[in-house]
Formats: C-alpha cells, sequence, structure tokens
C-alpha cells in the first residue's frame, strides 16, 4: 500500500515537490529501488521519482507530509524510531488498518500517542481508507475512498493529493469512525474466508456481510463514531471488497481455516501479515469495554484462538434464538 | 423461488397440511410434476408431497397461505385471473422483487391493488425476502431471509414457516422498506455486472455497493421506509449477493453489456427474466416523483435505454464533482 501511495503522490506533485520513501528492511528496499516493481503487485511500476532509503534522515528530514503504511502491530516501534526525524509541523495520513493488542488504540491513536500529542494538537492527522485491494490500485482500477480528519483542511488536503481520474477520494470528520470500520471489518473477512472454506455459498457470505456491518456499526456508534461512515464507502464498501476479492489477506486466511487448516501452520506459510488476527483480540476488548454484543466476531476469536471447529462456529451463529432484525 | 419455496413448507408441514403449486405453463408444470426437478435448479428435487397443476380452482381452492413468486411485471394479470379462487381469509406471501411499469408500484401493493383491499385491511400480508440465490437455497446452503409484514403475528407466521436448520429468517415490520430494497438492488446489481463486463475490479464493485448502498436507503427513507432496513439483510445483504454471485440474473445482464452487448439481443438469449430492467424504470420515476438523487440507477437507464456507452457511464459517475460522502 505504500507503494501504491508513493505512486499516486508522484504523479500527482508531477516534480512539484518530491516523494521520498523509507523502509526497514535494506534487502526488500534496495530491490524495490533497483527494479521499480514488487513480486506482491503484478503488472505496478514505481516512478523513478521517487526515493528509497532506509536512513530516516534522508528521508524523512523537512517531509512536509508524511504517510504511514506500516502493519497496525508495528506502528508503535516504527513511528519511536522515526520520532526524531519528524518535523514538528509535518502532518500524517495513515493508511493502516487494525488495532494495536495491548492498549486497543487504531493506529493514528498511537501515532498521535508516540509523537506526544492530545487528539486535539495542533499538527494536522487524518487517514485514507476504503475498498483498496493495492494489486487492483497498481493497475489504475478504479476506486474510491474516505479522506478522513478532524480539520477540514486537512481532509481536502488529503482529497486533494489522492484524487486522480481513476482514484475518486470522498472527506470525512469521521476519523474514529473510518479507522474503527477499517479494523474491524478485517475480522468479518476472517469469518467470510471460513464460510468460503466451508463452501457455504454467497446467501450465507451476504448475510454474513450485513450482520457483520451491523455489529461493527454497533461498535463505531458506542464509541462515538457515525452509523453513517459504517454505511458508506470505508464501512460497507470496504467490507465488501475484503470479504469478496479473493485477493483480501484476511479472507484467505479464514478460507484456510475453513479448509481445516490450524492458524499457526497458515500464518508460518503466507507471505503477508495478516492484520485481522492480532486485531480480532482487540476488537472484542473494545466490544467488552462497550458492552457491545458482537457475535459474530466473538466466534472468529473462538475459532482463532479458542480451537472451536468452524463448522461448530457456522452452525452456533444459525442457532441463535431468531429474532427481530 | 416458487419451488424452492414449496419444498422449504412441505418439510415444514411434514404432513399436517398440503403443499400446492399453481403454474401457468403447461409444459413446464407437466415436466416439473413428473420430474420433481427443474433444469434451472441443479440438485434440487421436489418433495413428492408437492402437488402441482394449471387448474386455479384445484390448486388454489381453501388455501390458507398463498407465496406468490410470479415476475414483478406479470403480477397484476395473474392475481387478476386467480382472484377468484381467493379465499377471503387467505393470507399473501410475496417473495418477488421489482417494480411495476405504469404504476410504479411494488409487487404486495399490485396484490393488494386487484384484491381491492387497503393497505390496512384485515387480511393478513407480507413479503419474504433477503439475500437468496435460488440456485444455492435448492442445496440447503446456510441463509436468511427476513419476514415482514404490518401485522406482528402475521410476519412471524412467515418466519415460523420458513425457518429450518439452514434458513434463518428474520422478522420485520418495514414492508416497504424491504420491498423498495429489493426492487432497487436489482438496477444496482446491473451497474455492477457492468463493472465486471468492464473489467473495473473488486475495489470498483464494492464502492458501488456503497454507493449504491447509499441511493437506495435515501429513496426509501423518502417513501417512508427505515434506513436500517437497508443496512440489513434485505438491503446491504441482498445488494451483496446480487452484486457478487456469478449466477445473478441482473448482475449477469450488466456484464453482457459491459461486454458490448446489445439489451435486446441479451434478453433474447436469456432463459431468465431480468427484473431489474424494466423496474429501472419504475426506480427512476420514484426517485423523480420522491426528488432524490441516484446517480447509479440513472446511469444504468441512460445504458439500458438511452444508449449511453457503458464507459463513458462509468467515466461520467467517477468524475462528478467530489465532496464530502
Amino acid at each position: 500500500m505504500g507503494l501504491v501511495c508513493a505512486g499516486i503522490l508522484a504523479g500527482r506533485l508531477q516534480g512539484h515537490g518530491s516523494v521520498r520513501m523509507w523502509g526497514h528492511d535494506p534487502a526488500e528496499v534496495r530491490s524495490i529501488a533497483a527494479s521499480r516493481a514488487s513480486s506482491r503487485l503484478g503488472g505496478f511500476r514505481l516512478s523513478d521519482a521517487v526515493s528509497l532509503g532506509i536512513d530516516p534522515a534522508r528521508q524523512l528530514t523537512d517531509a512536509e507530509v508524511i504517510v504511514s503504511a506500516v502493519p497496525v502491530q508495528f506502528v508503535r516501534e516504527t513511528w519511536q524510531s522515526l520520532r526524531p526525524f519528524i518535523a514538528p509541523g509535518a502532518s500524517v495520513i495513515s493508511v493502516a488498518k487494525g488495532i494495536e493488542v495491548g492498549t486497543n488504540l487504531t493506529p493514528l491513536q498511537v501515532i498521535s500517542q508516540v509523537l506526544g500529542e492530545s487528539a486535539d494538537a495542533a499538527r494536522p492527522m487524518g487517514v485514507l481508507s476504503g475498498p483498496t485491494i493495492a494489486s487492483e490500485l497498481a493497475r489504475c482500477l478504479p476506486a474510491t475512498m474516505v479522506a478522513a480528519s478532524d480539520q477540514t483542511a486537512m481532509a481536502e488536503q488529503i482529497q486533494s493529493l489522492f484524487s486522480t481520474r481513476w482514484l475518486r477520494v470522498y472527506t470525512s470528520s469521521d476519523v474514529r469512525g473510518v479507522e474503527i470500520a477499517g479494523a474491524a471489518k478485517n475480522v468479518i473477512a476472517i469469518a467470510a474466508g471460513i464460510l468460503d472454506g466451508l463452501q457455504a455459498g454467497c446467501n450465507a457470505k451476504s448475510a454474513l456481510l450485513a450482520r457483520g456491518l451491523a455489529e461493527i456499526t454497533r461498535l463505531g456508534a458506542a464509541m462515538g463514531a457515525s452509523p453513517a461512515t459504517f454505511a458508506g464507502i470505508a464501512g460497507a464498501g470496504d467490507l465488501a471488497t475484503t470479504c469478496f476479492s479473493p485477493e483480501g489477506r484476511n479472507r484467505s486466511c479464514g478460507e484456510a481455516l475453513g479448509k481445516g487448516e490450524k492458524l499457526d501452520a497458515y500464518l508460518a506459510r503466507t507471505r503477508y501479515v495478516v492484520e485481522g488476527v492480532a486485531t480480532t483480540k482487540g476488537i472484542l476488548q473494545l466490544a467488552h469495554r462497550c458492552r457491545v454484543e458482537m457475535p459474530i466476531s466473538k466466534a472468529v476469536h473462538a475459532v482463532l484462538f479458542e480451537s472451536l471447529d468452524p463448522v461448530d462456529a457456522l452452525t452456533n451463529l444459525m442457532s441463535r434464538e431468531v429474532k427481530g432484525e
């Protein structure tokens, strides 16, 4: 996702400003710098205008806008190491989706905490989210995103930076809602994958999408977010692509579990970070704290961490007491 | 869908009452009566307990509950011909999804009008809707539906009649919302198919789902329905299966258009009624009457009936003025 964002920004800036990427893995950074491509993004070619490096002083000093595309569980340590190189007025845009284990904070909350600022501090911060399977963005297929910030000017700046002929960016003031939706949908996507693994069909997965949307909306509302966010691009839209795209990482993990593979075995063989696995813990803790019922997320937790058989999980969900919707 | 409903009811009644089907096409009825199968429902076998016939006196007289699974544009003439055989107290359940051209009425409104009763009449009436690709129901794959009626007892009776181990039925009092959602999602599904035909990708289709859900929710709200219905099983859920299942009739029609086929040519070769085509006209007239903006439905109308090229339709949607979501 970082590569895709860098590519979009380079195209938008057209030389009026530079785009620099920092990465922690010397081998990967060197490989991308040389090939301008990634084995994970078929067909993608990174603009020559983007510089890559592992030296934070060189890549980050004086940056005016910083896009954070770090897996959620590594956001804190990454930003702690980068903090000395961040200019005081630099704005921050987070594109990660998940909940930090232990603190139950969203990525932007973690960054804000690391930078030592309260939520209403002067530094412009925001998130960019939506139904964006990176491999499709890499091919410039049409897509939409939501740019959310407490500050209208920041939301509009993100919108302006990322809008292209094929990428339509909406603005929102509901940062909390966009981040919770982005995190919680990864848990529902694991459940969707489990249904795929069980070959339960499209009706079942669509019901899961609707009931999953209902429970993550309840959580969001209890946390002060707007229900409208969950009905929109960053909610229902992102949930749909995550549940239905064959390329979704969380869905693929769920599918392996549905077919009977053990979680540890799957995580050992995949090349990707499956954000939803750790995030399931955080979502359930938030649900507990907010006294919100989340039966699907709870079932995913039981399959992931309590050895519940996926077939039993599905049977339990289907046989809950039937009531008004 | 009529066959699937008959099969479920026969299983539920287990001999306590009989299930009779009426059909208008003698050849089709004879074929199903003999084979207990349908070429459109692979793997389905109709219970021997279900009788089939084309004689309305024999099939309908004394029926206590009547399930109407007639394509929307044929509901009026069918019910006009069957009306003399309907017992005064018989309850009616409609499972069709669409809007009647000319009147802009929903199937249950048409039936109510034909039976000469106002909406608040004593006869129990309701609808059954949800994400239910019939071929999956035929294989008893897990699914959910919504039983909606103005009368709580009727909603609960529908729920009780159709609930099985693999079919979970919720109740609702929002008949209008469930019918509008079921009709309007067929229009969005044509748009989803067009995106598939253009190979626009999953991000684009998921954005369409979210923005489509937003516009059909606006229409429903303007017509007095509850927005919650649109976020639920009969709204977001049905929209998801209709947009993503390869078997969806409206999606398949849109896909052919996206690949460049003409509407007339497609309709001439398909074996199925594509409810969304006629319903697009009705939805746009309702939108006009309620002064609701429905850009996606409008684009579908332009592709279907105004010779707009699908690529131009997509480009227009992507280049509308960008604003807050």
